[in-house]
């Protein structure tokens, strides 16, 4: 059974989006509220549009001028090493270039339309809030889904049609850097942005002045509820768009490189196959996401991944049965997806205050922050070790099987990736929704609505700090397996280019031993700059938060309206400026490592740069959500409860938890893969000019 | 030139020794000082000995154990994999044993020396504070080399002793091997030992009941003082030893593999000579240490090392040139000696308060906590930068240089490593005196004695601080080159059973890439787990000076003395007893991982291991650092100074970089020394026993 999978595809594609679409309508349509609730909601929708008009324009600028520098170097095409020719072929260049741009706009439009819905179910959520928790949740479930669908539909729609039109998975590679280009600016400004708000806004509100978080009189407070919507929806949605996109480009480049004829043709098209199955799964499960009598929002999140799952998992091994593939490719598959879930609730396991890590975290903190401050770290070095494990069982299982069922293990490691993140329609749905019902809280506290509600929407929030911490631990994982496939594919196009020479990238060799540490310690800068950026606009926004509340005392009487506008451009100024040297560091730096070290040291500097990347990421969202839940759980009455020295510690825990979870760490995914797309793409150039 | 060089580096051990001795003797007949100072230096040196005598008694199970382990496996010896010939050859067994113990018992002497004289010194140095500084700075400074001059002499004579006997550099492996488990044991215990005592001491005198810093009324004062002679003399000393060991027993393996007939003699011995030479410089330089009349102890050390540094270069440089050496082994000799250094004094600039990232660290402090904490950590993870690229450049111009004069460029990398701990001798007696001066000025204060002296002991201790500091960043540079080439000798010494067999440890390989995953994992698991047990520990032990305070009121009024030795054995036992799971770590992984996944992969845990370990131990090496002297700089009344918020902020700061920098960063040296020796010397079993 040899069906036309490529069209399909693009079928597949715009029905995802159709349905966001529809869904999109049906939030609209959903009751506003009262006209202070409606006004409260302005303000961030404002904040939150004004931001990403900042960030569309800074995105245009660099897509422009890195969209010129790509067209004129693929335009030089190297045909073969050893005999030096170089074609010359403009259209190549200009249709990387747009494939380059493609990426982008589709990955910002999906960033967008769930940004759109986002602000405006926040309200609606709350307002239902009023008559049912299960329809508040259905609004922000449904709204949370347009975002997962939008994403998976644009995304298969873009490679889809690449492919259709020029056959060559070379050019894709060009659609997944533009979508990388655009996750790192969004998912690491948008974590600079809401990290500079959220302490801004407790440190001069909460500990300064001594007003309740979400106090609408704080002028941070909007930029705060801003930086929820840029930094949680636009930001991971974008961060999975890079990761979805990155895994099924190198899966397809390496069916390209391991296989010949007829099974060319029909390994390259499987990536694009698993996808529009996860598409229909993803599809059935949003729809069979219900909140039953019970209540339990938190149920209804994990069922609906466990159905899609399912689903995902009868549909692949119909294909592969009926299609003829290899049963390897199955294995594979069903290995990552697996693996892929199951990280993500071993990573609940230290991050949610039902079980030992947080509990024992909260009960040390009545000897201060200190002592909360390491134990918390520990855990977060701990938590590393399951997900890390898990990834290397994934990769043998999908390669040893692979290779006993006859086919290349390589090609199965990649498409274990893929397997993993043919979900992710679902998987971001439920990951969207975490902060809409922060926002619908914050919007239900700061149009002063009734008591009942803001209970409601605690419920609801509960349910997304979970959904957000399998995604993290999800995303991570996802990003860990598919720049391992972008690494397997770096070496397979460098062997292309240099004409049937084998690239041994042996540790043995001092200066493949140099790329490594020299890869290996760029994660941790990255990070270190990212968190840097929050704590110095953090204090620019400080000033101006004390600025506000000197010269006009209206604010704090209440009296008067403070400038909620200047706090969130301070903050969008800051991110984006602070975004120079990370987004050098990702995109020049392999070029550099590569032009003097050579191929080899790329490679290992790729490899460093994972082993890092992964775990450094791991340990920052788990160390991070660890010390929020501490946090909570003590104010929930625990170990002398809010106001208690173990409380005071557990707010310092949270607080340095902020930008390592929602800011530093999760952007190492981002950083890690755009270092291995540029370096697959580079790498022609790299094999023919370089010093070492 | 050929001189009789094992003889003569046995000498040069001898006279290293009597130097030592000779040092001793001169500080014991200084001035013990009033009976009060006498007293209180007598409960830190009785508590220091029995810690001695808990952790000796644990080692002797250990080596004892081990040294079984070790006589058995090799007196089975696989002469070829190939025709799977397995010799019996219970000599080799028995003498490996031998070595094993010898090596555990000559770190085990020189610690005890140290620890001896520092215990004795650290009144002396007190009551000579009473005349003069210089006097003070002089029995301070000659007690600490009795430590660095014992330490490489007893070194020296166990390893020349052994190549006269054997002259078999296997059998060096196996000195190496119980040097470095005794390493394992002294410094991950003493670490956690420290820092128990040192924060429990804080958190319920200086926080819970407001008395000072070394205020005798405190049960846990005197724990606290004995565990900075634990921790910093014996556990800094024996990680040197461990260093300075490995990294001369891997360049010799290096030479056994790779050079043959006349060459082979010449190069095997050149380590030894390299040590014998860095003997004499460090001898000279020692005597060369005066502190002027200006009075500055920090220069004085300084341009002790300089110093010694200086005429090492020359000797080696004139033993190179008339000994005939290929020219490349010089280069390399001088790139780590150079990187050495450079990398001390550049840690010095992220952890000295007079360089902009602890004054910014203290400036942040005043908005709380959570800012301290981010800020310092950012700081520590862009510190690892300039010390991995140092590392990085020493390594590829220690191989080109040799590559380009006609000699194996991975032998050169072995050299380099042994060039930069030729100075050891130097190196630990700088930083030996710190914990003395430490002791002093905590004497001085528990003592009563006049404020002139407490000031004196204080610039002392500044001077102390820094060279801490420096020796830190050598320990781990050093530690990390020494690991690339045992790194090296493990890949020749599997290339050897193999039988001609080339081993590529290839990163395109899953089972490789899973190896160096799982090595990676290591070292920030290892560090949780030291962590973990110290705020366990400390707990205990608040609980004790808890109830000390509550059953007996006399000792918070005076009139009633505590009881320091429960203290002192509450943190020996519980030092020891956390000592388990992380000797598993070291010894029993490797060995796991080797059988299970094959030698490659091996490699590749090594690798990983060596990559994250360095960055670890260099992130928290100097955070610690860096909180504990921006709390310094509060204190001197920078930013609000002692009392304000800020200050409260850094002391949070400098509780959490206490494990950090004491326990779990320096430990994770000793850690991948242990990995990379226990690789190596089980490589022939592990070659010839594997699963996959």
């Amino acid at each position: 059974m040899q069906l036309p999978w490529v069209p399909i595809s693009l079928l597949a594609g715009g029905v995802s989006v159709a349905a966001a679409i529809r869904l999109f309508v049906w939030v609209e349509r959903q009751d506003m509220g009262s006209a202070r609730a409606q006004e409260v909601a302005s303000w961030i929708r404002e904040g939150a549009k004004s931001y990403l008009r900042r960030l569309y324009g800074t995105l245009t600028m660099v897509a422009v001028g890195l969209g010129i520098v790509i067209a004129i170097v693929f335009s030089f095409h190297i045909e073969q090493l050893e005999t030096g020719m170089i074609a010359v072929d403009p259209a190549r260049g200009i249709g990387m270039a747009l494939a380059f741009v493609g990426g982008a706009v589709c990955s910002a439009v999906a960033g967008y339309m769930g940004m759109s819905v986002a602000v405006s179910a926040n309200v609606r959520s709350a307002t239902a809030a009023e008559k049912s928790l299960n329809q508040a949740f259905r609004v922000a479930f449904y709204a949370g889904a347009v975002m997962g669908l939008a994403m998976v539909g644009l995304a298969i729609i873009g490679m889809s049609t690449i492919y259709l039109i020029t056959e060559s998975p070379d050019i894709i590679l060009g659609f997944s850097f533009g979508a990388s280009a655009l996750a790192l600016l969004a998912k690491a400004g948008g974590g600079i942005y809401t990290k500079t708000a959220d302490i801004a806004a407790d440190l001069v509100g909460k500990v300064e002045i001594g007003i309740p978080e979400d106090d609408p009189r704080n002028p941070a407070v909007v930029a705060d509820n801003v930086g929820d919507n840029v930094g949680d929806v636009a930001g991971m949605g974008a961060d999975i768009f890079d990761s979805y996109v990155a895994s099924t480009v190198a899966a397809m480049l390496l069916g390209t490189s391991l296989f010949v004829g007829d099974a060319q043709a029909k390994y390259v098209v499987l990536p694009l196959v698993l996808c529009t199955l996860g598409i229909v799964a993803s599809l059935i499960g949003v729809q069979s996401v219900r909140v039953g009598k019970a209540g339990k929002p938190g149920r209804a999140l994990n069922s609906g991944t466990i159905v899609t799952c399912a689903i995902f998992a009868a549909l692949a091994t119909l294909v592969v049965l009926l299609g003829d593939y290899n049963l390897g490719v199955l294995w594979a598959t069903l290995a990552g997806l697996v693996t892929g879930v199951l990280i993500g609730f071993t990573s609940d396991y230290y991050t949610s205050s039902e079980f030992h890590p947080v509990i024992e975290t909260a009960r040390v903190s009545s000897s201060g922050a200190a002592i909360n401050i390491i134990t918390g770290y520990s855990y977060g070095l701990i938590s590393i070790v399951p997900s890390v494990v898990g990834i290397v069982v994934a990769t043998l299982l999908s390669y040893y099987l692979a290779e006993r069922a006859g086919i290349s293990g390589v090609y199965a490691v990649g498409i274990s990736a893929v397997g993993m993140l043919s979900v992710s329609g679902m998987i971001v749905s439920s990951d969207a929704y975490g902060p809409i019902v922060d926002n619908a809280r914050g919007i239900a506290e700061m149009a002063g609505m009734s008591q009942q509600v803001i209970e409601t929407t605690d419920v609801l929030d509960a349910a997304g700090n979970t959904a957000k911490a399998i995604t993290k631990g999800f995303a991570i994982s996802a990003a860990a397996l598919t720049v391992l496939a972008l690494f397997a594919a770096y070496a397979e196009v460098v062997e292309g280019v240099m004409g049937g020479a084998t690239l041994v990238i042996n540790l043995r060799e001092p200066v493949i031993v140099a790329g490594v540490l020299l890869g290996a310690v760029t994660p941790p800068l990255f990070s270190a700059l990212i968190m840097l950026s929050v704590t110095r606009n953090a204090f620019d926004m400080i000033e101006e938060v004390r600025r506000q509340f000197r010269e006009r005392p209206g604010i704090l009487a209440g009296t008067e309206a403070p400038d909620y506008a200047a706090c969130v451009g301070l903050a969008a100024q800051g991110a984006l400026a602070s975004l120079v040297m990370p987004a050098f560091l990702a995109v020049g730096l392999p070029i550099l490592v590569g032009i003097i070290l050579g191929p080899g040291a790329l490679g290992g500097f790729l490899g460093g740069s994972i082993f890092t990347g992964v775990i450094f990421a791991l340990l920052m969202s788990n160390a991070g959500g660890l010390w929020d839940n501490a946090k909570k759980y003590i104010e929930s009455g625990e170990f002398g409860g809010p106001g208690s020295d173990a409380h005071k510690a557990g707010v310092v825990g949270d607080t340095v938890g902020d930008p390592f979870k929602d800011a530093a760490g999760p952007s190492l995914n981002t950083l890690i893969t755009v270092m291995s797309l540029v370096s697959s793409l580079f790498a022609p150039v790299i094999a023919a000019f370089h010093l070492f």
